[in-house]
């Protein structure tokens, strides 16, 4: 038995204490080579769930089973682990579960079943309209009223640390009358937030916005990769496709909604009001704060409370047409941007669809991805009583296409 | 023993007779109440693989693990299920095992997995393109290019028989300024053909034109219900989402691409060639004769034939990126268009937008669909040595609105 000391096994103010407590799926040589199970943040260890909780549902290689048991467990178990890492009494029983988190091998932490992408931030949303049409509205007619989103590839979201391969396809030069095909010249990041959904919904019935919480478990980070060539020339009619759909990039830890109470906050105000099924009736919008990192230089700090459609928003809108939930269901925010220059979520906006690059520590410039480059977006959210809740980070490091134009 | 006479069980001509057999997943009381295990259409009967192949594998409630053991498990698979049905000498161990189709509960045959759209006809786009820009180039200029598609909702992809719920959402009404919510006025049907993936595919690696056969098993038909007029409204930028994401009907029947063999056609003459990726190697065009009916009129008989892009074409394209694929993928043709009014295989085109309505056999007329109405799609394809191989059926009727405006 390895008794864990000092206990609580997390100093106060750590990014994953004891207010935060993130579920993921993790394997480790003492748990079996191999072998995925349920585990818990804290500190700097992950807590082994299934011995200590004595649940069958933390044995299994998925969160699956244990999303779908629904809010009141989700509470229940949140409450149990917090007692048994808070009072010293069950140091014994609890630190042999205890393993240190730089050891363990972290993996997707739900079977993604389906995954939808929104564009919700105002800023966002504005910036694209301004490169690509600048001499027009940058906002387009129905953006005030619903919450865009379309369908994303699920099989292809991937766990923080998954190499990207830059992808190949059609791209279409300036000025040229047809496609050529080659690897991506315009690897982006779009750094977001996603939604994951624990408890699905009958076909037919939508989600009304006040059920949210009873649907929803938690929030991961998103690196939505994207080639803008490939989404430039390919996008009409019928939305993005293959410059999307070769990698998603989520963070390894779930974190639960219960753990943002104290970042909750309103959402901006919406001009016009949104017809009733889309009138918020409790404040959704989480005040996340996100960092965008380039080979380790800081680009950006997207601030998600800007986010003009919040969460609840979101759902209400996906079912509003009867579209039916399932367990693992992925949905996200779109490129989180604030007003400032330097709190854009994407580089198309922050070189400014490249007539800008930005210069990194190391003294080069980019407009878009290089082969070899690492983004790391990471995020915190005020925990009660001061300090802060980590949402960990989600990292990728692109790798060279595999095949030549 | 009920022993079947005569043998084989299924007369000559029989759209389902021996060259087809079609795989499912059925339940009936005799091997279970509410037990779901893998089938074979023969004839009026379902065969009961599981005992008469001793493999567990056909004991699932999905066709999935079966799907995944691969191309060469499936031709003797296929292969062994020929010779116990043809030979008489099978008749007492194998005619236990047939239930009367009449009898069965027809069910999902796979899990979906990921859920694409193609957009492949070029009648069809063609005529979208001149109802919607009538005084602009029909075709858009990436179309020739590459077939054009998306990801749709895998969650609500629903087996033949469940009822249609027409959809509330968001609408413009013509002349205003703002949306309205309320149920879709203008819902519609698209006639597709569906491919099913059994083998997946690596992440990073595109699945060559070539290796087509190796990851398809078979087809299905697909009727992608849309609401044109929520469609309308939200697809600006990101593509269809709410208009098509609320139903997907498939037939209950995979047909193995083994048994449409005598199907199989070049596709039509593409200008320009396309890239080398998307460059045909063999035949891949299928000459299926789908029927569309309406409350049993038939309105429009498209040929699959005709479409433009074939579906090895659509396998490279979608997987060009390195996007991977898994097991229970579906990717659907997009509506089938033939070139003659009445081979068009959607209501917006059949009624020109609504401007001239259909006339069915009771002398109602029809612009889109009402409540109570009955799609069904029918499908057959040449057999080898003449008749016919049936795709069966994918049908749905349309139940009124959940939620008043």
């Amino acid at each position: 038995v390895n008794a864990f000391d000092p206990w609580p096994p997390v100093p106060e103010g750590h990014p994953f204490g004891l207010a935060n407590l993130p579920f993921g799926v993790f394997s480790h040589p003492a748990t079996g080579a191999g072998v995925r199970r349920i585990g818990v943040a804290v500190g700097d260890s992950v807590l082994d769930v299934a011995p200590v909780l004595d649940d069958g549902v933390f044995a299994a290689p998925t969160l699956d089973p244990f999303l779908a048991r629904g809010r009141a467990v989700w509470g229940e178990t949140r409450a149990r682990l917090t007692e048994l890492l808070a009072d010293v009494h069950y140091q014994g029983v609890v630190s042999p579960h205890l393993l240190p988190r730089s050891e363990v091998t972290l993996h997707l932490p739900f079977t993604v079943a389906d995954y939808v992408d929104f564009y919700c931030s105002l800023d966002h949303a504005s910036n694209v309209g301004r490169i690509f049409r600048p001499d027009a509205e940058p906002l387009l007619p129905n953006w005030r009223h619903l919450p865009v989103g379309y369908h994303g590839r699920a099989g292809t979201v991937v766990v923080s640390g998954t190499p990207v391969v830059r992808p190949c396809g059609q791209r279409r030069p300036p000025g040229a009358e047809g496609p050529t095909y080659g690897p991506s010249a315009r690897l982006d990041i779009e750094a977001e937030v996603g939604f994951v959904v624990g408890v699905g919904s009958e076909l037919g019935e939508p989600v009304a916005l006040e059920r949210f919480a009873d649907h929803v478990f938690g929030v991961v980070l998103v690196n939505d990769w994207s080639a803008r060539d490939i989404q430039a020339w390919e996008y009409q009619p019928l939305g993005p496709f293959l410059g999307k759909s070769f990698a998603t990039s989520i963070s390894p830890w779930v974190v639960p909604l219960e753990a943002l109470d104290a970042a909750r906050v309103a959402g901006p105000a919406q001009e016009p009001a949104p017809l009733p099924y889309l009138r918020r009736a409790e404040p959704w919008g989480l005040d996340l704060s996100i960092e965008v990192a380039l080979n380790g230089t800081v680009v950006s700090r997207p601030p998600f409370a800007t986010m003009y459609w919040t969460a609840d928003q979101m759902l209400a809108h996906l079912t509003v047409n009867g579209a039916s939930l399932r367990t693992g269901d992925l949905f996200a925010s779109g490129t989180v941007s604030g007003p400032a220059a330097a709190e854009r979520g994407s580089l198309i906006e922050l070189t400014w669809n490249g007539a800008e690059p930005l210069t990194l520590a190391d003294g080069s410039t980019r407009s878009f991805l290089e082969d070899g480059d690492t983004v790391t977006l990471s995020a915190t959210a005020p925990a009660a009583g001061g300090g802060v809740i980590g949402l960990g980070q989600v990292t990728g490091t692109i790798h060279p296409a595999r095949r030549s134009p």
